[in-house]
């Protein structure tokens, strides 16, 4: 098993210097979020997830979870480590102290993410879900749901999910079937049965909160007709703790490829009590609160285990002894020299970490979008920082999964044949994100999401938001005299980027199934040039510090050739998306159905 | 689990049509194989893939191979399985007649072990390995070792491994430990650890035959100074049967991400009897010609296991009802249309069957070649198949793989969730595909030998040899009315990978990591050009017998439908190889490992 060290160094160059934190927090007047707070919450989190969460990875996925007459037992550990995070305070952090919080913005909550990610994603599921649970219930509740819901939430005595899919529907949410009568008190039966049901039952809370999606009586047919409904595991008492036990049960627990540790349940209700959140057939609405948190979310999971299965890669890299360098012997006292040495080797590390930093840079940007859309108290900026979050979630969620999954298995091949034995825990990494690019809204419906809905949906718009930030910092930067040719590269890609889109845009006016057939090349298209852009920001401030004898000068030259290996390796991929793209949806859609036969 | 059905007629249009084996074989002499033979073995090979292989693929899985004190048991069935198989003579199928074998040409071996891997390719494992040791003692034995193993090991009453690996080094087996002294009676003292040894040690056959890598006393360091041993596990008696236990015995079994019913073995030699195969020191020759034969069986387990992945794929899209299609319902009766109406899902169908026929197509290319280089009366063609061979072997073995595991990851999205759930055996294909671009030489491997020893190293002769074929054809059919603008880019892609060779090549002079810098890149390249070749190749053919009114016109057209999307949507992929080509080694190189830190 690699072992996980948080990338401290990584997360405050970002933090400090490339998206200047502290600046924004000052802005935003979230004081409590001080310098001295931020290095003390990565610190100690570091420790908790390094020490705490990390050693409970392995023995979670070997163990996976007991399904025993609709009672799930997480694996050895789970349970103590929960308490712990609540304990440590790391639940509450990003939470509203009106109910318990620590009241720091959300950003900071990411970055504990993805150490908690990167150490144990299973175990990272429980807490995960959970405050997506407790956006929904802020952001949609009563002020008595609030009281009720969110201090328990908070303080993790109590847990939550989010309950949508059902097995004849994902993506198709229209078509669910669990139905709500309402009842005379007010509240509403629910039944129905749900599937694939993350944290949908386990042994780390005294209750589980479930926000599931069904239908009134008299809801319209399709997505306009669903609404959202709290339905309590336990249904609280007068005293508000878990009283009475609710008619929902966990029918079975799935058998899945990875990420055993999360219990993924088949939860059948049955006539249980649920409470409807926000307004009636307007439940779709409501649940994308928890799902473009849930999405972000699920993006990260490409980085955390991206970041793990680095760290791997890089000490086997360096510790495994095979074949002398092609150039001669570099440790001729060695029976062979390591295969760091090798430059295939290094094309494969160079890879993880181009995409792990630029996807950790990604992350970061987006956070503080999150930020401003919260907090800001200028409505302009909230608006464009909403505008920009709508626009880069869909591409987080897909583009950070995608690559993601190409980092774990680049971390395994690095293994040879170690990397396909359990022991070594490479391959549970590319196991556990497996699921990344499934969930959460396949990457295929968050390209339709991206490119229908987003970016022609908004006539262009929120496409112009991202590309006039690029536009602005390429003239700014445009006679750079180390980084020059890169910006020039980024500003041609930006460009196209427009002038793509526009093709795109004016060949779907007559067939909208162009936009099926170029949205996920468009998405990762666009991914590749969003990672260019945060690339340069990096190289630009390790360039200026470098040459101002700051920082950290390894740290710092890693920083410009990585970059430079984006630009020249990674980058390039565009063409090829750009091809596809431009091939346009005939040589997809015409051939008849039948004819994909054997 | 994907039920699976052997494309028979896929196999067929390319044995019958686009390679047409009846005129080779006869050409070759194989007068055996005729038509009415070859269809019979289609069929009664696919009844038993079907029947008796694939119902025990799942059950494989889950219940993998167990341990115990040194005996191994493999899962329910696969013993029963393996009689059945060797009873049918499916097992001596393509092996010498002297020893009981049929004697068909290899290819016809190869079209019935790709049904094999599809139904089950960890079952696929036990008499592939045998199949190797067969060769390697048929090459390289004397005329007493002949005799002595071959007849059982065709008969499959014994089964053999090749046993090359050790804990400290796969790759880089110069610096094998294993220690081979000799005794008076000719025979050799065999002590050391092995590792990953597929088939090492199982209840399929009375007794293994190992074929191991060991270093004599007074041998040369390196890869000079390795010899190959038969090592039994049972000692053949003076009646030729299996009689006093060897020195040798499992030590413990893998616990593996895929393949789990193929028994991954550590095994201890302790002073067991070996004896010399082949001449002392050259016991790497030797294991060569096992190892191009399971390069070529590795590579395929790519398409197999993308077959079996499409067949599922292509089910689940018809059957899966879920949104409307972009362009309006497809199916308004129903209450959503089927997913394959979506441009996205074709997507991925289709870059499933185009990686899929077109690596059929270049296996049977491949296989041919193996066929002339066997079999042809006359020399120089003998010495031109085994040149294609040579340059092929190793685009099979990583190009075949990585697109496999492509097209497995494909299949599993097109599931959406139920791709992550072990019960619906999409996510076992890519488990088991993952060890594909691994073992047997990991595809940086295989990429190192195609452009360093293969086309450098014979200063592009071998590649020459293949570019002048794609030359005449383009040639050929430079005006043709449908394919004549496919026909354009292939030739203008061929001509371009002699100049990009050539530009490698010169800057390896300077620079000798300018090879490993390009070659992971440039074998992908090679492999897109060559599978534009062979899509040429069946799509002429098709647009021939629709123009006829021969075959079945629905098959033909997905074939002209398959070929244009490849042109325009996976070949374009050159490009960004290209680039990445050309951006050379210094941005690999220029950054000091110590600088890949956290």
């Amino acid at each position: 098993m690699p072992e996980y060290k948080a990338p401290l160094r990584d997360m405050r160059f970002l933090i400090d210097h490339v998206f200047d934190f502290h600046t924004s927090y000052a802005n935003l007047g979230a004081h409590d979020a001080s310098p001295d707070m931020i290095s003390a919450i990565l610190e100690e989190g570091a420790k908790f997830c390094e020490n705490v969460l990390a050693p409970l990875n392995r023995s979670g996925d070997e163990e996976g979870c007991h399904f025993d007459n609709g009672v799930v037992t997480t694996p050895t550990g789970f349970k103590q480590a929960f308490a712990q995070y609540v304990e440590g305070g790391w639940h509450g952090l990003a939470a509203d102290p009106a109910y318990g919080g620590q009241g720091l913005p959300s950003s900071l909550g990411l970055v504990i993410s993805e150490m908690v990610g990167s150490s144990n994603t299973s175990w990272g599921m429980y807490p995960g879900l959970t405050h997506g649970a407790m956006s929904a219930i802020h952001a949609h509740g009563t002020a008595e749901q609030k009281d009720t819901y969110l201090s328990k939430l908070t303080a993790g005595q109590w847990t939550g999910t989010m309950c949508l899919t059902e097995a004849h529907c994902g993506t198709d949410l229209g078509i669910i079937k669990t139905r709500a009568v309402p009842r005379a008190d007010g509240s509403y039966a629910i039944t129905g049965s749900k599937i694939f049901i993350s944290a949908g039952e386990h042994d780390l809370s005294d209750n589980i909160i479930h926000l599931v999606l069904a239908k009134l009586p008299d809801a319209p047919a399709g997505t306009k007709g669903i609404s959202l409904f709290i339905v309590p595991k336990f249904l609280p008492d007068a005293a508000g703790e878990a009283g009475e036990r609710n008619g929902v049960s966990c029918g079975s627990i799935e058998h899945k490829m990875g990420i055993k540790a999360s219990a993924t349940c088949v939860l059948n209700f049955d006539a249980a009590t649920g409470y409807l959140i926000g307004e009636p057939n307007k439940g779709l609405n409501c649940m994308f609160t928890m799902m473009n948190h849930a999405r972000l979310g699920t993006g990260m999971q490409g980085l955390c285990l991206g970041e793990a299965s680095f760290q791997g890669a890089i000490k086997y890299a360096n510790d495994r002894l095979q074949m002398r360098a092609l150039t001669g012997a570099k440790a001729p006292q060695k029976p062979a020299d390591p295969i760091i040495v090798h430059p295939d080797v290094r094309r494969m590390l160079l890879t993880m970490k181009a995409f792990n930093e630029g996807n950790r840079a990604l992350t970061y940007f987006t956070a503080q979008m999150l930020d401003a859309a919260h907090l800001s108290s200028d409505a302009e900026a909230r608006r464009e920082a909403e505008d920009l979050l709508a626009f880069l979630t869909p591409i987080c969620k897909a583009f950070m999964t995608d690559t993601g999954l190409e980092v774990t298995n680049h971390g395994m091949q690095v293994f040879g044949g170690h990397g396909f034995i359990r022991e070594w825990g490479m391959e549970q990494l590319v196991r556990d994100c497996r699921i990344a690019p499934i969930y959460e809204g396949t990457n295929g419906i968050q390209a339709l999401d991206l490119l229908g809905r987003k970016v022609l949906g908004s006539q262009g718009k929120l496409l112009r938001g991202f590309t006039k930030i690029v536009h602005k910092f390429c003239a700014a930067n445009a006679d750079h005299p180390q980084l020059g040719s890169f910006v020039a590269q980024l500003n041609g890609l930006n460009q196209q980027w427009g002038d793509l889109t526009m093709k795109v845009g004016m060949a779907a006016m007559k067939n909208p199934d162009e936009v099926g057939a170029a949205s996920v090349d468009y998405l990762m298209y666009s991914g590749y040039i969003i990672l260019g852009y945060l690339w340069l920001r990096m190289a630009l401030v390790a360039q200026a510090q470098l040459e101002a004898g700051e920082g950290e000068a390894d740290f710092l030259k890693g920083k410009l050739a990585t970059c430079e290996f984006y630009f020249k390796r990674l980058l390039p991929r565009t063409s090829t998306h750009q091809a596809a793209i431009e091939a346009g949806s005939d040589c997809l859609m015409n051939l008849p159905a039948e004819a994909f036969a054997l």
